[in-house]
């Protein structure tokens, strides 16, 4: 008998994680013959454990194809790691009871390092509770830092956004500098790599080139040699662009953004690591400073995505399907490079016991001797995840992105199952 | 004979500044049976008082052509209000003084308020000095501050890139508000005049659609009722989006951004106002929020231009020059709106004594009862203001931005004009 399939988003949302769920369901559509229904969990996850999940069926092939080019997560994502087997079984043997319930045989799991996690350990309490689940990882997360793959679906988008945003307030900051702002900060994501950051790279091509200045958590911030930087940098060419990774941290390891003091509240880091830097410019160098925080805006951009990551993210999606159908247990569909220029690609596999629970930092040969840049072979790995532009429909001036119904699957377990 | 033509750019650059110049060059350069040369300044009027001028002639056809979709001031602008004619004679005899060396006989200034002021009093003292100089002003002001004119060129693609970006985020938001982020906080642009924060508005139709709270500056900040109302949306909606304009203020006038406390350094203003309306959501409802600051990146993003932004921009450049050859002097063209749905506009004109020195504030009735969102009649105003895409060329995944040669015109005053 045919088994459903249950598919579920993990951790923050990119502008392209919906692709990789369009080449799911899409996928699964194509070969009704061997699969059931897709259902979704709501919430991530919590759909699964607290039963409630999404049918996906209900959804016409037109709104299932416009999930290929809507931001965010259509059916609701989550920051909730399961927590190891030994401290709480529970959460498993649920997954499984609600997945047996529901006649699920795939779980489809589309998140970064933790949800790979996750779903090796699905695939191994199913199998010790005599209730095999094929479960195959689908990669997603903004900040590139699965291992194995050469890239990750969301970074891309996230890239192209920050080197073009980079580009086009540089234009502005140049032309202003004389008179008006000399220093400009863009505040970009990336905790623990610097790969969102690096990208901000991608804006110029000669030293003279914003930006001036790339500050990455893998290099502690030395106050010193940055403030030097900048005032060079400002007598050179009359402005400096700074991109600052959210994860810079100090020689000793602290956030730089909670380097400073408390606000009226009481609360630290009032105001990011951006104002942090902003203000230590005006204050040791005396020089007009703007900020811009990207935030969400950047991992939601949908409207100037990476037309190789939108690519990249349904392939990895509908390869997941296909490698469940070819009988692949614990694996997750890789991104492999063929060739960097021209730029070619295809989907291999890795299983998930190695990607589970590992970050891929930036190689030190990425970023340039002094700390401040990105060096010729990582522009050489960045430059074709960008490539190509893949636009969303536009209404009355607005892109037009889709929402689903959302129906719920009728519950078939008495038992509630409490979030902790 | 032929006099030369001086063109220059003031004041906070836009998406679209560069369309306008795009418009006065090749439109002179069409008539050249009737103009000399187009001169521009460098950094704006700077570049008149100093003598540090452009030669546009050396730029190719191709290179003007590109300026139409590029960002930024081409020759550079500057924030430089000249005195009154009382205070500083002198800049004014200067300014005549320049022209009348390079036998300019046509002054076009790309500006707000101030640069109308500007150009009308350079109308005027040209007269009186024996030098007359025709004078027309070219509209620009992201702040769609300016009176008469039905909107700003500048404007349209800001109100865009806000309402994008505020339909995105809030995808995201939505998405993940379950176990993580339930408020989220745009800080926008507008020190006085509250359209850009309008804007956002466009993202929504219904009450359930982010944002569901906007903050002008036109309405004094009522902390207790926004608070409620972020309460409300919350659990309503899960979670609650704000666009909040960084010229909010409180009841007695202060910035809200200012109403912090100070930072390590002893400065205001460490996180401007979406810091401070996130603390107090955080201190006050203890909800956890993330908030993005948009700053040059809005008025940059040509990647993501109106259409209709572009069109107006390069039309009241275009016309400028034909209004000036048409024998009109100390105007400058407007955008008429002829008919709101469908929308169809003209270019008309108005006396720069006019528009000089005045600001033009949302009206009361644009902005909802409640004082947190847009009512439909502001809607209707502003929807047409950004339709339609002007994609900018890409090459190699980057919007590809034309740098000019802006080769400087040979001097031929002995006496250096210092700028105080």
């Amino acid at each position: 008998m045919k088994k459903n399939v249950f598919y579920a988003q993990s951790g923050g949302v990119t502008a392209v994680i919906n692709a990789s769920a369009c080449g799911v369901i899409e996928t699964a559509r194509k070969h009704r013959n061997k699969l059931g229904k897709v259902y979704a969990g709501r919430n991530g996850i919590l759909g699964a454990l607290t039963e409630d999940m999404i049918d996906t069926t209900a959804e016409s092939a037109k709104a299932i194809a416009a999930l290929r080019h809507t931001p965010g997560g259509a059916f609701g994502s989550a920051r909730y790691k399961l927590k190891g087997l030994d401290q709480n079984r529970a959460e498993y043997e649920r997954l499984i009871e609600v997945f047996k319930a529901h006649d699920i045989g795939y779980f489809f799991y589309n998140g970064g390092g933790d949800s790979m996690d996750t779903a090796y350990k699905v695939s191994q309490i199913g199998k010790q509770l005599g209730y095999p689940v094929v479960c195959v990882g689908v990669p997603k997360t903004v900040d590139n830092d699965l291992p194995i793959t050469d890239c990750c679906p969301g970074f891309g988008s996230v890239a192209k956004y920050i080197a073009v945003s980079t580009r086009e307030a540089a234009l502005d900051v140049a032309s202003m500098a004389r008179t008006s702002t000399r220093v400009f900060i863009l505040e970009v994501m990336g905790r623990h790599a610097g790969w969102i950051a690096a990208a901000g790279g991608l804006a110029g091509q000669t030293q003279a080139d914003a930006p001036h200045i790339i500050l990455f958590p893998e290099i502690p911030f030395d106050e010193a040699a940055f403030l030097a930087r900048v005032k060079d940098c400002v007598a050179r060419y009359e402005y400096c662009v700074v991109v600052v990774s959210e994860g810079t941290r100090t020689p000793d390891g602290k956030f730089l953004a909670e380097a400073g003091t408390k606000d009226a509240f009481g609360h630290a880091q009032l105001g990011g690591v951006a104002a942090t830097v902003a203000q230590l410019v005006r204050a040791k160098l005396g020089l007009k400073y703007h900020y811009a925080i990207a935030d969400y805006l950047q991992r939601a951009a949908r409207h100037i995505a990476s037309k190789v990551d939108v690519e990249q993210a349904y392939a990895v999606g509908k390869a997941a399907v296909e490698l469940a159908l070819a009988g692949d247990n614990a694996v997750m569909p890789t991104i492999v490079r063929k060739s960097g220029n021209p730029y070619r690609w295809a989907v291999g596999k890795v299983s998930l016991a190695k990607v589970a629970n590992k970050e891929k930092m930036m190689p030190r040969n990425f970023i340039t001797k002094d700390g401040f840049g990105i060096t010729a072979a990582c522009r050489r790995y960045l430059a074709p995840l960008i490539q190509g532009e893949d636009y969303p429909p536009y209404v009355k001036g607005l892109p037009s992105y889709v929402s689903l119904k959302n129906q719920r699957v009728a519950r078939k377990l008495e038992k509630e199952f409490v979030i902790k």
